[in-house]
């Protein structure tokens, strides 16, 4: 087990990282300081966990309830099923909340937490390898509205998250791409060596090589958590870690929630920010041909959707990185060094569009 | 005009308090730092002063949402409607909120400012006294459950509170004592020097004396500020600003919201605490009577409703102010001041209760 900090003051959390984690009843059971847990899942992690951890938490006054599985389902509706389990079972606000499933029930149940009597403990338990390396760490919480994604949320960090890789076998394969989308961003966003380290072992990532996945997780979460430790609100330098979202938001929104896999917009995103890099002169072609390639062989999708541009341009101006009507987007300085700009004029964003397929 | 900091530190803000405080347009607008504003108020208070706001507003990207009037409203539900507005006018993260109302636009808009984009700026102009002395202190925020009040929510600092006392002139009478309701409770917690004041003054207060109203709301305000700014998160002493508050929503809830106002549920509270305070030796049957007299001469109510002492501690255990289901109640060890205490039985509890006509 490997074990690392995000430190951010009195809000610092521990997040383990390894194999069997779900099966240590302690590793849990001391990260909850009141006698109440809820524990939140979803249908297709329930019959797989929710056992183990009810095992574990005999103890308490506890309380369960399982979620309809799939994005389209982070809804403030949703949500408001978990508050009225937390009243219906009577919890106060010693209770703890812990998320046991994707990013979905992670978002949720961290949003609920912060919100339930003004703000209660939670954990996160993440399955998924898009969630142990994404949303359990930074304290980002939410649900999507029909207009846009995660625009109603709150910033809530937990009392620790516990990534067991062993999860991640029963993950279907597109969910398995999906993850690497987002840790294949860290090594373009931040961390050269960390995308060679990938270039070189995607192949037994892929075959979920389970020493390689736990090296992969950790230095994922590594380098999220430098991130969120020097910019916890998002103020500045924490945007780079949208590199693609703001054109995969727009795939997503675009497509219907739940269609099109968040890694998996992100993936197109990623190539239309490094594609519009290289036009700007930033990077190389050959460049862009491995970032392509590299996602191709986690099995990713590399073009858009049938999309028109003025599409792709008017969901990218409702997301959350524009500031007072300027488009904002991350690209790619370098591989390894991304950066924020808002220099970027809509006709080189369409240009690059247009490189890609998608019609006026 | 009076100004007033709460202070805590970066999210420190001044309240202004004074008359005509609603035609001075540049005291708002140096507190809006973006180009967005959407102004969120009532059915009642929307012919009163909605245009005047939209005369200031004139140079900003002005949006306006009027909400149903009453604690009934003050729902999950309408708080989405808020959403629903921003993101079709294209609100950003450079967006300011503006609360024009009383309590329960004030929570919600505030509610809606915290989750937007998980968090967005907001100002306060309350329009009743209940919330200039109340609820536009301190950064709660939130709406009401089914099962319980406040129950979701999130601490949420406006930019400045801009306190109109001309806006009480259209107060009608029963809101204005509901608004005494928690003025004189600032005297029995904190200031029994503000409390013989109010003993003083009640009747010009009760035919709005102007002067001594802002009197009234400055004191009340310096009085929670000060509380507030030792604990923002009510992790201790901030308790104390609930005196009533416990045996109140206990009846809010039973009765249905709205059927009783807060102010006069927190009045019969009070009376109940200060009873109880009594039997455990604290203070004096006089001072008792003297409470009751107070709040009597403020035309508020000193007898709980038909509702048995069953009733009461079971909507009582479930208040947030609970902990691992010990009933921990205000208190007073004098008056003008008060303790938080676990040490209560529900004997004591009951017998109080039946003091006051509660039967079993």
């Amino acid at each position: 087990m490997q074990t690392l900090t995000v430190e951010l003051a009195d809000r610092s959390y521990p997040i383990y990282i390894g194999e069997g984690l779900l099966t240590q009843k302690e590793l849990l059971c001391k990260h909850i300081s009141g006698h109440q847990v809820l524990v939140i899942t979803n249908k297709t992690i329930a019959p797989l966990y929710l056992d183990v951890l009810r095992d574990h938490l005999s103890d308490y006054h506890y309380s369960e309830l399982v979620l309809p599985d799939g994005e389209q389902y982070k809804t403030l509706e949703v949500v408001a099923t978990i508050y009225d389990k937390l009243m219906e079972d009577k919890h106060n606000r010693t209770t703890t909340l812990i998320a046991l499933g994707g990013g979905v029930v992670g978002d949720m149940t961290g949003f609920a937490a912060a919100s339930y009597q003004r703000g209660v403990n939670f954990i996160q338990i993440p399955t998924t390898l898009l969630s142990q390396v994404d949303s359990s760490v930074g304290g980002k919480t939410g649900v999507n509205h029909p207009l846009g994604k995660n625009m109603i949320g709150a910033f809530h960090q937990p009392q620790c998250v516990i990534a067991d890789i062993d999860c991640l076998k029963s993950l279907p394969p597109r969910e398995l791409s999906a993850g690497l989308a987002e840790v294949i961003k860290y090594g373009l966003i931040s961390d050269v060596e960390f995308y060679h380290w990938l270039d070189r072992n995607m192949d037994e990532l892929m075959e979920m090589n389970s020493g390689l996945l736990e090296e992969a997780v950790y230095r994922s979460c590594v380098n999220k958590a430098s991130v969120v430790a020097s910019d916890e609100r998002e103020s500045g330098i924490r945007a780079i870690l949208n590199l693609g979202h703001t054109f995969g938001h727009a795939i997503e929104t675009s497509q219907g929630y739940g269609n099109w896999l968040h890694g998996e917009a992100v993936s197109v995103g990623m190539v239309l920010a490094a594609t519009l890099s290289e036009r700007l002169g930033w990077i190389k072609a050959s460049e862009v041909v491995a970032v392509q390639g590299i996602l191709s062989r986690a099995s990713l999708p590399t073009e858009p959707p049938p999309m028109t541009c003025k599409e792709f341009i008017s969901l990218m101006v409702v997301d959350k990185k524009v500031l007072d009507g300027r488009l904002r987007l991350v690209l790619l300085k370098n591989i390894g060094e991304a950066i924020v700009t808002s220099d970027v004029n809509e006709v080189d964003v369409c240009s690059t569009l247009a490189a890609l397929g998608v019609t006026e």
